[in-house]
C-alpha cells in the first residue's frame, strides 16, 4: 500500500468521510509533489469511499502530474474561486452529507477550515494531523538515506564556516560563504536561515547574524541545515576563535557532557522526555540550569521541526527509525553561548549519529 | 497614534472586546518586533478596554523588549502550556465574558483559533485581517524608503546574475552567485527562493532552478527579491544568452508592451483589476492568451505577496502610497518563457518604478 492508500484506509476505519490535506509537507509526503503555493490554495482531498482529488493553481497542474499524481486534478486560475470548484467536485461525488470530516487543524487556517467545513451539510471535525505525524515519525530506509546525505552536507557547511573565520570577518560574510558553497553543491534551500553568531551574540539562543566582526577570544556558534530532496538536516557546532579562557572551556565541557549523556540513552524504549531531563540534570548540577531555556531537540524530516517535540514532559517512546536532534545549550549574555547539536537515528539496538563534524572544543587560529 | 493604538481604537469602535495577532508580519507591523517562532506560539493580545499583552517563548522576551515592547509580556518555557497562561491573563483582566473576539482568520490555524476562542465563554468571531491589510496597503514614507532600497538590491541581484552567465554554468550556480553577493552586502534573507531558469525551463511559470546548463540561444529568466529591515522587493527580468531568434523577440516584445501598458495606468483612481485586464488584452490580441496563467501582480511590503491581489476581478481602487508588482509573462513550454516584473509605488499624480534594471531585450554575449 502506498501512503495515500494507508491514509484512505485510516479514514475508512475511523469512519471519516473526507479529509483535506493542505500543508506543503504532507502533500509532499503523500504524493511526492512539492508545492509551495504561497497564499494560493493547494491540497489533496481524500474520501473513505471514493477516489482522491487534488486542487492546485492551474500553472502547477503539469508539475503535479510529473511528480506522479494519477487521480483527478482540478486546476484553477487566479480569478476563479477554488472553493466553488471543490463544492462541485464534492457534489458530483454525492458526499456533501458527510458526517465526519478531517483536516490539519494545526496548520490549516481558521478561514480555510470554515470553507472546507461549508462544503458539507453539518459535519463533525476531527484532526488528521496526529495520524500523519505518526506515519511520518518513523522514517523508511529511503528517507533515512536522504537525511543521511543532508546531514553530511550540514557537516560540510560547518567546515566551510570554520574555514571562513578570520579576524574582522562579519557574521553575515560567513553565512554567505557557507550558503554559496552549499548552493554550488546543488543545495536549493537551507532548512532554515543559517545562524552564525560571534562572541556575546552567541549568548542569545535565537540571535540573528549581522555585521558583528570576529575578534580573538570569541565563541563562534553555527546552526544550519539543508533541504535535500524534501528532507532537512540541522547541525549546531560552537568553536572559539584565537584563544580560549577557562569560563568558556567550562561551559563547553558541560554542554558536551550533557549532549553525550542524552545521546547515550537514544535507543528504542527510552521515554522521549528523559532525553531532555538527562541533559538538563547535568546542566543544572553544574550551576547553569537557568541558562538552558529550550527543549533538548525535535523530530527531523520533511519539516526541520516535526514530531516528536522533545521536551521533558513528552511521554512517547523512542522507536527504531525515528530521527531527531539532540541540542543542549548554555547561553550566557556576557560570555556568549555554546550549543552542540547532532541529528540522530534510532536503530534497532541503539542509535546512529548522522552529523559527523567533530565535537571536541576547537580553538581556531 | 501608533499602530497599536490605531488598532485598539478600531476594536473599540466596532465593539470587538479582544483580538489576537499571531502572524510574524502583523506582529512586526504593530510592534516592530520580528519573531519567527516556528511551531511555538507567539502573539499580541489587544483589548478594547485595557492594556495589550504579548506572549512569546521565554528566550524571546529580551528581544521583544529591545524592539520596544513596553506592555505586559508573558514568556513561557517549552514544557509550559501557553494557553493556560493566556487564560490566567484574560481572567485577571476580567474579560473572559467577551462577546466579540477577533483574530487573523486567514493565517491563524484552526486549532489555535479554537484555543483562543476557548479563553472566552461564548464569543462571536470576526476577522481582524481586513483591517490590518487595509492599514498595511498604504505605505508610510519610511516604509517606502526601505522598499526603495530593497528594490535597488534586487536590481543588483539581477546584475550579478547576468554577469555570472557563461556557457555551461548551471542555474543553481547562478543562484549561488546572486545570493552570495547580496549576503555580502548585508542581506540576511531573500524574500523568496531565488529563481534562475534557462531555456525551456523558463517556460514553467513556477519552475525550480536545478542543474540545467546554459546554452547559446537560451532564455534566462531571473525572479528574485530581498528582505531589508522587514520589507520585501521582487523583480523579474528575462535575457537571452548568445543569440536570439524571431520567436523569442516576438514574445519579449509582447510581454514588455503589456507591462508598459499596465504601468501606464498605475495611478490613483485606477481600478486594480484593470491593471490585469490591460496587460492581458495585449497578450491575448497577440495570440498568447493561453500562455499567461497568472495575475498581473500583487501588493508588496512586509509580505512579498500581500494586499492587493491584482487579479482582473479586484474592484478596489489604487491610492497614493500603495506598492505592488506588475509582472506579466508568456510561457511557452518549448521555447521558454519571458516575465518582466517591476515594483511600483503609486504617487500623488502617477507612479514611480522602484526597480531600475533595464528592460530592453538584452542578448548576453
Amino acid at each position: 500500500m502506498n501512503r495515500l492508500q494507508v491514509l484512505q484506509q485510516y479514514l475508512t476505519e475511523f469512519q471519516i468521510d473526507a479529509a483535506f490535506i493542505n500543508s506543503t509537507e504532507n502533500i509532499f509526503y503523500l504524493t511526492n509533489f512539492y508545492i509551495d503555493p504561497h497564499e494560493r490554495l493547494a491540497g489533496v482531498l481524500l474520501f473513505s469511499k471514493t477516489e482522491p482529488l487534488m486542487i492546485v493553481p492551474s500553472m502547477e497542474v503539469s508539475q503535479a502530474k510529473a511528480a506522479g499524481w494519477e487521480h483527478e486534478i482540478i486546476g484553477y486560475e487566479d480569478h476563479e474561486d477554488p472553493w466553488s470548484l471543490l463544492q462541485k467536485a464534492v457534489n458530483s461525488r454525492r458526499i456533501s452529507d458527510a458526517k465526519t470530516i478531517s483536516f490539519e487543524k494545526g496548520t490549516l487556517s481558521y478561514e480555510r477550515g470554515e470553507s472546507f467545513q461549508s462544503l458539507f451539510s453539518s459535519p463533525t471535525i476531527v484532526s488528521i494531523e496526529e495520524k500523519l505525524n505518526n506515519m511520518r515519525v518513523v522514517k523508511s530506509e529511503a528517507e533515512v538515506n536522504i537525511i543521511r546525505r543532508a546531514a553530511l552536507l550540514a557537516d560540510f557547511g560547518v567546515e566551510v564556516g570554520v574555514k571562513a573565520l578570520k579576524e574582522g570577518v562579519t557574521e553575515l560574510e560567513v553565512v554567505a560563504e557557507i550558503e554559496y558553497e552549499l548552493k554550488k553543491k546543488g543545495v536549493r534551500h537551507m532548512s532554515f536561515s543559517t545562524i552564525v553568531l560571534f562572541g556575546e551574540k552567541s549568548g542569545e539562543p535565537h540571535g540573528n547574524p549581522g555585521h558583528r566582526r570576529l575578534s580573538k577570544g570569541d565563541f563562534v556558534l553555527f546552526d544550519l541545515g539543508v533541504v535535500l530532496d524534501g528532507y532537512c538536516s540541522d547541525i549546531s557546532r560552537t568553536v572559539v576563535f584565537g584563544e580560549v579562557n577557562e569560563k568558556q572551556k567550562a561551559i563547553y565541557e558541560v554542554v558536551l557532557k550533557a549532549q553525550m549523556a542524552s545521546l547515550s540513552i537514544s535507543k528504542p524504549g527510552t521515554r522521549v522526555g528523559d532525553l531532555d531531563i538527562t541533559a538538563r540534570n547535568i546542566i543544572e548540577e553544574n550551576g547553569y540550569g537557568d541558562l538552558f531555556p529550550h527543549r533538548i531537540g525535535h523530530g527531523l524530516g520533511i519539516n526541520v521541526h516535526e514530531s516528536p517535540s522533545m521536551s521533558q514532559n513528552n511521554e512517547s517512546i523512542l522507536k527504531e527509525g525515528m530521527v531527531y536532534t539532540i541540542e543542549p545549550g548554555i547561553y550566557d549574555a556576557t560570555i556568549g553561548g555554546v550549543r552542540i547539536e547532532d541529528d540522530v537515528l534510532v536503530t534497532k539496538e541503539g542509535h546512529e549519529i548522522l552529523t559527523k563534524y567533530p565535537k571536541n572544543l576547537q580553538v581556531i587560529v
